[in-house]
């Protein structure tokens, strides 16, 4: 063993002595998991190919392979790899046969196992640089090693082996970078505990795929194009897909954790939309322009629900992970092997566009895309028949950055001839040759202007090149990876008992894993065919809202998700009718955190609500500034009223901030607003109060052995609250129960013992506010969800 | 002479016999113009099918022929057009050919000149009704002749021919009703002179068309089906074309005066427009709510504007009205023979559907339809390959009523397979057999469940037996007349002296007339070629906005409809930069009216202006309640706000209201607003002011020799006017000259007076306010329009 270090330090030393004048300085490259697949596959010929690159531009390099594996049989696993590395196409045979002897010659293997093995690597790095007079520009560290691993090499790596001051030090990890916000977390913690950020490059290869990295090139050198086109009002739909044929055999010990979503559309597609619908910086060479517009960009994504998805698992799946993970016979998995998801932006630009992302397993064709469709807004007064047919703007209009496979069988970008004719870098695209059979999206290649790149390279090459040149525009950084599972958690959350829908694969799949947008979500084209329902498969989410009776009234329960959505379509019926019979609909809405999901399903979900004729009255606030982040009313506008055409004459928010201040009584507040109900509801009888309830029995703000507003006159009271903000202003209990109908909504386990309580006790308002709420002549509703009625 | 006549009535009681013991009573059908081309080529027909469906269901008839020729030849004329009559082919050629025996028998003619003529008509019905003891059950009139002698024959009609009380009256005119809303109601006026609206039939043939009679049916059987879809979240687009091969030669006497715009799409497109997008009332054979509903779409339809159409003439029709009616070689027309309009709704179901109505002459196919194009929501996972041809999601799903003539030669109702199959009644439509050749809309035909009418009937007959089934929906109420004319004549006002695109015809017209939405209207797709470009056509409207100075700053000036989109664009600039500049946008508006073509430009056009940054604030209030129909505030509201989303924390009306009372100054108002302004606009300086100029030189509400805001601080004072309501809160001139930017707006004739005041006289705030306007270090911009500036 320790000859073979020897041998191999001797062959090394002898590589480098033609590089000793490099000027820029020395390159060391350690490639962690050098014998791994990834390394194998992709890696080191990416390394061969910076070699090639780079050889003649004035850095020395280095390249440590480093494996667990002692020093002899790793070496030898490592050099039968090397030996193997191809020559690009397009490299002279000759040249590319002597750098190949070169890239071996400066390759060297390592056992990295003890924080000693780190020591030694850095003692050689230094002691290379120092024997050969050279100056260290940098180090890379290519993680391709399991997650679990990387703390502890991280550890070393900060600990053993930073490069000499002023060089730069390069970590480049793998993903999985966790499987939730959660864990993403912790790991980027540790991490930041070795590594600067700067020091971070997190690898999506996709970022990697030429006609990915291609996506804001395009949009920046076709501005004059794409600017006028480029926003909700052109664009119809964007569709960001990756389908494979291969399944998940032999790697569900993975794929089990993760499953479809995590694998690929957390990372990969959410990257290629992000460069869609990113805000284009005026400079693209801006990395940290480019890196803080697409940081943005997250912020104008709806937030994802269970709707937003349809999922499915190919059938042979279940089997395939009982036998290679050692599971029972009854075990059924519900990892989704393919998602369709519906993403959408309240942008200016991009509001009310869907964005759909699709990928899966054992589909019918393998291909990846990323496509922009646009809206026809041309009638074509030519019968179809005798149009010109290249460019009548009658014919789709598309914009397609093809990632590879599939029919075009090479990475592409395609624009509709109908559109215009993109500028494109003519160095590294070129005009496609003419395929006349071929159909692609449903019109011939000739629609379209094709271009593919001069150069076919895989996404490692272009990723390993722009580790060297220091873009990190090309990586994760931690910023965005975590607003990605920030953006991601709440669906994976929401989806994690629900049993997809199971499919043959292949061609077989036909029709089944059609999907369509439906009121805001996503939902299968068709219905669940019976065959392939497996009956063990009763999930608590199959059950449908029940109704029953609570306190003598009528009670709607289920999980709060299905409660939520009936309450919603409960609202918008009691709307409807309301307006049918009088013209207009007044409604009384509580603040507090629950009716804030009610909030979005009803801007999202009813389109048909007659906001033009209903009026928006606060059953309480507290007493601070309306546009305070605490009020109550702010909270309805931003999750409600901003989203919906409520005239501004029909919003009474409570006149808490009267004279300069809060909820003085001589102000007058409480009166005010009694006399604008008075004056605008009929017999001060609103047609819908949304009340919720709290730990302590309270409801509205009226609290526990409240002096005002538990009895006495229907009118409009100051109350105080046990927490702060404490002063509060609040419809009275009488008035309250002039409504016409009410609705009670309590969500979750914190409310389960007031709840069981409540179903015990009478009428006790002093004791329990809630107990107060009987409607004199109206009609009371409980919506409880499962959680708060079963604990 | 008088032979002749008495040998008819003896023909004519002698079939009259048979039918002598009817018990519904008898009809007298008049025909006026009984020898006229539409006589000839369908009423006759239509009144021969109505006798054959009619004559053993209880009522006996009588057929008058009347024209202005004397007997003789008159009757001569009428019965050769009588012998040629046709058997339908669905009826038993022996039955037809008695029946036509007896049609015969039972027609009549009339010499109808003279008041003394239509005493006689008259006497002889009561005389055979007398002599055969027949009862009356009502006559029917149909006005067959040119609109000029509408109203002597309605006179004469009237005081001469009305039936005995108890039987009706029914009178049935052609168009055209007016060439404009005045025309239209004044031809109105004159008939409500001589006729109770439910006598009057007014024909619009195209609601007797097989296809377009079936729309409310449709809607009406297929509710389950389309309730859930049509509306503005299904539905991409409504398409309504009647396209024309023949052109206007022969007929330029009458199309001269009309064109495409009057003949075709003010009353058949319309019509079929309306049965598409009218609110669909419960019960169909209410005559009456099927009207109202109607007539109710109207209100929601947005006013047209010269945007709004795209004008085509074919070449050779100048020519063509140069020889027919003898005009000079130098005569230009601008009578459009092709017209593409875009028509939007605001109501809740229809909102940002576009609804294209297209119709021309000299095209290059004779075809009409009405197409409603569905949005397609799905996404096929399948690659199209291998899809399911028939009912794969993603096809393009449409719904056609199809007039008749084009490919498929036959009216027909098409639903895409992958919609729903419809339910059609099976007496009258049934499925059509395949044609495996065909393609339509883009589809081959086996993509549609198409059905055609079991028995083609043309339109006439349709409408003469809805006229004797009293159907009065079949036909356009003085209501609907005017309401369809008070939405067509502003456009047809604002393209009069337009210029239309020439085009070659027929098939040569290629692309020529294809055209866009563009930016809320409509332009043709290929820019105006060169050589079809007449030189001798510079019209007015062809000046663009033309900068110079006025009063010493920058003047803009055009004609109105050009100032106000280049004013809407410069604030959508301003907005813009003052965003990226601090973030938010100040914007303080003026009420009147020329602020309202500006406020719908903006709400309409202007789809990237920060609104959400936007805070909008009022330059002057009337002191009236804001929800007052002449607040200031309530008129931006409906114009504006109610359409774009500005925030409502960021909506700052004038407080004229406190306590319950208006404008009193101890309230407050003028103090809080100005605090408002301090506490939210940084110096006080709002980004843009938006002023307009009275005939006396006031502006906002400071009027000459105004005691208060003229000069001294930069605050809100409460103003007098010199019209109702007096009371106003304004902007003081100081305060408004802290502004970075003040717009001023100057429309019409009206001012064209003060304009040239003002160019005049210096700075004299006191006797014209608006010369005080100087902000002291921001820009002022005038936007006069050239009736104001010309005069």
């Amino acid at each position: 063993e320790m000859l073979g270090r020897v041998l191999c330090t001797v062959l090394f030393l002898g590589a480098l002595q033609s590089l000793a004048e490099a000027s820029q300085g020395h390159i060391s490259v350690v490639l962690l998991g050098a014998t791994g697949d990834l390394a194998k596959k992709y890696l080191w010929q990416g390394l061969f190919q910076l070699y090639i690159d780079q050889v003649s531009n004035g850095h020395s390099f280095t390249f440590h392979g480093a494996a667990l594996a002692a020093v002899e049989p790793g070496q030898r696993l490592m050099f039968d790899v090397l030996k193997k590395l191809s020559c690009p196409p397009d490299e002279a045979p000759n040249r590319c046969a002597v750098l190949k002897d070169q890239f071996l010659k400066l390759s060297q293997y390592h056992q990295l196992r003890t924080a000693e093995d780190y020591a030694a690597l850095n003692r050689e790095i230094e002691t290379l640089l120092r024997q050969e007079g050279l100056q260290e520009a940098g180090r890379i560290f290519y993680f391709s090693v399991p997650p679990f691993a990387y703390t502890d090499i991280a550890r070393h790596i900060n600990s053993s082996c930073r490069p000499a001051p002023g060089a730069w030090l390069r970590v480049v990890l793998e993903k999985p970078f966790g499987h939730d916000l959660g864990s993403a977390q912790q790991l980027a913690a540790e991490l930041k505990g070795f590594f600067r950020e700067e020091e971070m490059y997190r690898v999506d290869h996709y970022l990697g795929k030429q006609a990915v990295a291609h996506i804001l090139p395009f949009r920046d050198q076709n501005r004059q194009f794409l600017d006028p086109i480029w926003n909700r009002h052109h664009v119809e739909r964007v569709e960001i897909v990756l389908k494979e044929t291969v399944d998940a055999k032999g790697r569900t010990s993975f794929y089990e954790q993760y499953g479809v979503v995590r694998d690929v559309l957390q990372n990969h597609l959410t990257e290629a939309l992000l460069f869609l619908i990113m805000e284009l910086p005026a400079n693209l060479s801006r990395t940290e322009d480019v890196l803080q517009h697409k940081l943005q960009s997250f912020q104008s994504l709806w937030g994802l629900e269970k709707s937003s998805a349809v999922l499915g698992q190919y059938q042979a799946y279940t089997s395939q992970v009982q036998e290679e993970l050692e599971q029972p016979q009854g075990y059924v998995s519900t990892t989704p092997t393919f998602a369709g998801v519906l993403i959408r932006s309240d942008s200016l630009r991009w509001e009310g566009v869907p964005f759909l992302l699709t990928s899966g397993k054992a589909l019918d064709e393998r291909v990846g895309y990323a496509r922009v469709l646009f809206k026809n807004r041309a009638y074509c007064t030519q019968s179809e028949a005798l149009r010109d047919a290249g460019h009548s703007q009658c014919k789709a209009k598309q914009i397609i950055f093809y990632f590879g496979h599939g029919a075009l069988n090479t990475p592409a970008v395609l624009v509709s001839r109908n559109l215009f004719r993109p500028v494109m870098p003519k160095d590294s695209w070129k005009e496609a040759v003419a395929r006349p059979d071929l159909h692609i999206f449903g019109q011939p290649l000739s629609d379209f202007y094709v271009y593919s790149p001069v150069k076919e390279r895989d996404a490692y090459s272009v990723l390993i090149s722009n580790i060297y040149h220091g873009r990190k525009d090309f990586f994760i950084t931690t910023e965005n990876l975590l607003a990605s599972w920030g953006f991601w958690t709440p669906l994976l959350d929401s989806i994690s008992q629900q049993p997809p829908r199971l499919y043959p694969g292949g061609v077989e799949n036909q029709h089944l894993l059609d999907f369509e947008m439906v009121s805001g979500g996503l939902a299968f084209t068709l219905a669940e065919p019976a065959e392939l329902l497996n009956p063990s498969r009763q999930m608590p989410s199959d059950y449908r809202a029940v109704e029953s009776k609570f306190r003598q009234s009528p009670l709607v329960s289920a999980w709060s998700e299905e409660l939520i959505s009936q309450l919603a379509s409960d609202m918008e019926e009691t709307a409807v009718r309301s307006v049918a019979r009088s013209g207009q609909f007044h409604l009384a809405l509580s603040g507090g955190s629950s009716p804030v999901v009610l909030f979005q399903q009803l801007a999202r979900h009813h389109y048909a609500f007659p906001w033009r004729h209903t009026h928006i009255w606060l059953v309480d606030e507290r007493c601070v500034p309306l546009t305070d982040s605490e009020s109550n009313f702010f909270s309805l506008h931003r999750h409600l009223l901003q989203s919906v055409r409520v005239p501004y004459f029909n919003i009474h928010p409570m006149p808490v901030h009267l004279n300069r201040r809060l909820c003085v009584e001589e102000d007058g507040g409480t009166e005010l607003y009694a006399r604008d109900i008075t004056a605008l509801v009929a017999n001060a009888s609103f047609d819908l109060v949304l009340l919720g309830v709290g730990t302590d029995g309270h409801t509205a703000s009226l609290f526990p052995r409240s002096e005002n507003g538990l009895e006495g006159a229907p009118t409009v009271v100051l109350t105080e609250s046990p927490v702060k903000p404490h002063q509060r202003m609040s419809l009275s209990l009488p008035l309250i129960n002039r409504a016409r109908q009410v609705f009670v909504l309590v969500l979750g386990k914190g409310k389960h013992d007031i709840t069981t309580l409540l179903s015990r006790v009478g009428h006790e308002p002093r004791k329990w506010p809630i107990s107060g709420v009987r409607p004199s002549s109206g009609q009371l509703v409980w919506y409880v969800d499962y959680e708060a009625l079963l604990g």
